[in-house]
C-alpha cells in the first residue's frame, strides 16, 4: 500500500505585543551599515497556513516508509505584513512496530517530547514552561531546510527511548573546516496517568570552543479533565548569564464540554533568562475548529516586561 | 466536515507583442549601473500553471473557515523564458450565510467586483475595459505575499455590500516610520439581468503626501447569449497626467454552442492614460478545455500604439 | 474528465565519495574574492523527496491536456546538509493517440530516450553509460525553471519519432542581444525485443561561436530477466579536449524474484572525458519500496579516479 496524505491547519486572528519594534538596516552615504529599531504597530493581523505533504509506502511485512515536506505561510511578526508560503526540508522515516528512525530535517529527543512543551497558551502558542532554556537543541524546521540529522525512537510497554545525532561541517574560510557534533538521548516511563521523562543532550563545536549541554526532567499527569506538567532543566551554555537551572509548569483544565483553560509559568535562575507567565483559553466550535486566545507577560532578564496577547480561530483540515 | 480541495488550470500558447523589449542592467568599469533596453522576440511561448490549495473546516453550525495558498508558474513576458513555480501569501476566510470576511492576502472591493474586469479577451486576458485607471487598489497577489489586509462582504437579496481595509507601516530609515492607510467600500444592486455597482476607495500615505482615490461605476447586463459591461471611473492620483476619468466597455456574445466572441474598449481622459481596443474568441472543446485568442491595440499616452495578440489552449482541472 | 494526480517517491540513505570537497568563497580585506576547496565528509546522508503535481483535462474527442509542476527536495552533496524543497518550471502537454507535444520546461529527444540512460546503478543513479558525453542537450529541469522549449513525439507501429526546438535570447549587455538555437531529432525502431535509436542534436549560439553537436546511437535488448543497452555517441563541442566518441553499455539482470544486479561502463576517446565503471543491486521489498546500492569508480580525464558508493531505500507513492 502506498499513497499521499495531505493535512494541515489554518489559524488567523489579532496579536498584541507591547512596544513591538522592527529592526531595519540602512546604508549611510559613507557606506556604513546602520541598524535602526523602529516602533511599529502593537496590534497586528497574525496568521499561519500549514500543509503537510506525506508520501508513504507500507510493505506487506509491515515496514512503513514515509517522506514529509511541509508548506507553510506565516505573518512577519515584526512588520505586521505576511510572508509568501514556503517549503521546508524533507524528513524521511522508517517505522516498524514500536521502532522508528527519522532522517533529514528531523526533531531530536527534546523536540519529540510533548511534555517538554506542556500546554502552550495562545493562538500562536507564544508562552511556554521552557522559557528559561537557552540551549539550542535539534529541532524540526517548518520553514527552512533544517539539520540533516538522524533520530531513533523505540517504545516497549510503558517505556520509550529516543536518541538523535546531528553532525555539521563548518566552513571556517581559507579552506579550513571543523566538525560540530550534537547528540541527545532520552527515556520516558508512564505509570497509570503519570509520565516521567529525562532527556540529556550536548553540542561539541570542536577544540577551543566550550561544550554546551542541556538536561531536562518532566513529570506530567493526565487526570480526567486535567493535564499538567512540571518542568525542570539545567542548561550549560557558553554565555554565563544564561547558564543554570530553568523551571516551570503548565496546566490545562477542561471546563465543561467545549472550553479549556490554560495556565503557564516558566523561568530560570540566570540573569538573562526569560520569564513567561500567562493564561489562555480554547473554545471548541466542533469539526476541528477552535477559538483560542491568551494573555501573558514576557520578561527577558532585567529588561522591562512586556504584555503579549492574541485571539483568533484555528481550524484543522 | 473538513478537508482539502485542489483545483486550478493550465494554459499555454503563443503570444505576440509588437516591439517587445526586455530591460537589463549592467555595471560599468567605473561602478555605475546602466539600464539597457533590449529588442527581443516579438513572438514567445506563453504559459501559466495555477494550483489552488484550499483547506477548509465547516462547523455543524454552518460556519465555514477556509485557507488558501496558490501555486503558480508563469512565463517571463520580457525574456520569453519561463519562471519556476512559486507560492503566494495565504488568504483566510470566515463564511456564514451571505456574510464573508477575508484576512491576509485578500482582494478588496474593486478586485472582488467581476464587472470591474468585464470580459477580458485573450489567452492571457491582456485587454481590459479598465485600462484608463491608474489607482493602485487592494489586489489579491497570485505570485507574491500580497498585503496583509481585511475584506468584508455581505449579500442580502438583490444587494451586495463590500469593504476592505489595508494598513502598512512604512519604514523610512533612521528609525522613522509612517502609516499608509487604504480602504474601499462598494455596493451592487441586481434587478433582473442588470447589475449596477458603485465602489469608492482611497489611499492616505500620511502627512505631506497627496491622498489618492478612485470611484468606479459599472453597469452590466446578461441577456441570453449576451454579456456586456459599461465602465466609468474617476481616478485622482498624484501624477496629474494620469488623473481624470476612465471609461470603457466589454461585450461577450455566444455564437452557437461552442464559440464566444469578445469585444473590449478602454480609455481615459488623461494624457498618460492607456487605451485598449481589441477582439477575442473562445472555442469550447468540452470538459473544461477551451481554445482562446485575441488581437488588440495597446497605446500608452502619446507613445506609439502596439499590436498585441495571443492564441492557445486553456484547461481547467 | 479532468483532475489532479499527485505521485512521487522518497529515497534516503548513505552516500560515499572519496575525497569529497566543497567549494566556498570568501572576501579578503582588500576586497578580492578567494575560492577555497574544503575537504569535507566522504560519507553523508543522501536523500530526495519528489512530488509530481499533474493537472489534466481530457475532452470527449480524446485529446488530453496536461500540466506538470514538480516539488523536490535534495541533499546538498557538497556540504552534506539538506536543501529546502523547491518547485520547478511547468511543462504542458497535448496528447492525442500516438502524438504528443510538450511545451515549457520540456525534455528533448535525448532526455526522452530511455536507452540513452540505460540502467543507472545506485540509490542516486550516479553511474551512467553516457559519462563520456559533454554536449549539453535539452533536459527537463527538476529543480529549476528549465528552458522554455517545444518537444514533439509521434509513435506509429514499431516506429517512434521525436524532435525538439529551444530558442533563447542572450542579453549581451549594452543593449545587444543574440539568439541561441538548439534542436534535435530522433527515431527509434523496435523489432521483437530489440530497439535501435538514433538521435542528432545541435546548438548554434550565433556568429563567431563554434556550433556544437551530438549524435547518439543506442541498441537495447530486453530478454526475459535481462535488459542491456549498447551506447555509442559522437560529440563535437567547443573544447577540443572533450571532443570525439563516447561509448558504453549497461546491463540489468533479475536474479530470482526480488533481486536485480546492474553493471555499467561508460567512457570517451577525448582527454577530458569522464569514465564510469560500477555495479549495483536492487532488492524489492514490495509495494513499490526497494533497497538499492552501488559502488563504482569515477575518473575525470587524467585526474585520479575516485570511488563512489551509496546504499538506501527508495519508495514510490
Amino acid at each position: 500500500e502506498s499513497g499521499l496524505n495531505l493535512s494541515g491547519y489554518g489559524r488567523f486572528g489579532i496579536g498584541y505585543l507591547e512596544d513591538r519594534t522592527a529592526t531595519t538596516s540602512s546604508t549611510t552615504a559613507g557606506g556604513a551599515v546602520v541598524t535602526n529599531s523602529n516602533e511599529t504597530d502593537d496590534a497586528i493581523l497574525i496568521s499561519r497556513f500549514r500543509l503537510n505533504i506525506d508520501g508513504f509506502t507500507e510493505t506487506d511485512g509491515g515496514v512503513r516508509f514515509e517522506g514529509r515536506v511541509r508548506l507553510q505561510a506565516d505573518e512577519d511578526s515584526d512588520t505586521g505584513e505576511a510572508d509568501s508560503a514556503g517549503l521546508n526540508g524533507a524528513r524521511f522515516s522508517v517505522i516498524y512496530g514500536g521502532f522508528r528512525v527519522d532522517a533529514g530535517n528531523v526533531a531530536g529527543s527534546f523536540d519529540n517530547l510533548d511534555d517538554y512543551f506542556g500546554t502552550e497558551p495562545g493562538l500562536e502558542e507564544f508562552l511556554g514552561q521552557y522559557s528559561g532554556v537557552n540551549y539550542s537543541f535539534l529541532e524540526y524546521d517548518s520553514t527552512g531546510s533544517g539539520d540533516n540529522a538522524v533520530f531513533f525512537q523505540y517504545a516497549v510497554g510503558d517505556f520509550a527511548f529516543s536518541a538523535s545525532y546531528d553532525q555539521n561541517t563548518i566552513f571556517q574560510g581559507a579552506g579550513a573546516t571543523s566538525d560540530r557534533d550534537r547528540w541527545d538521548v532520552g527515556a520516558s516511563y508512564t505509570f497509570n496517568n503519570i509520565t516521567a521523562s529525562l532527556v540529556y543532550g550536548e553540542t561539541d563545536e570542536g577544540d577551543g570552543i566550550e561544550k554546551e549541554s542541556l538536561t531536562v526532567f518532566t513529570l506530567s499527569a493526565e487526570l480526567n479533565d486535567f493535564y499538567g506538567t512540571l518542568f525542570l532543566a539545567d542548561d550549560d551554555v557558553a554565555d554565563d548569564d544564561e547558564n543554570g537551572t530553568a523551571y516551570g509548569f503548565s496546566v490545562a483544565y477542561d471546563l465543561g464540554a467545549a472550553t479549556t483553560l490554560q495556565l503557564v509559568y516558566g523561568d530560570g535562575s540566570a540573569d538573562s533568562d526569560t520569564r513567561n507567565i500567562g493564561v489562555g483559553a480554547i473554545y471548541d466550535l466542533g469539526a476541528g475548529a477552535t477559538l483560542r486566545g491568551a494573555v501573558g507577560e514576557v520578561k527577558d532578564g532585567d529588561e522591562d516586561s512586556r504584555i503579549q496577547a492574541d485571539f483568533g480561530v484555528w481550524f484543522n483540515f
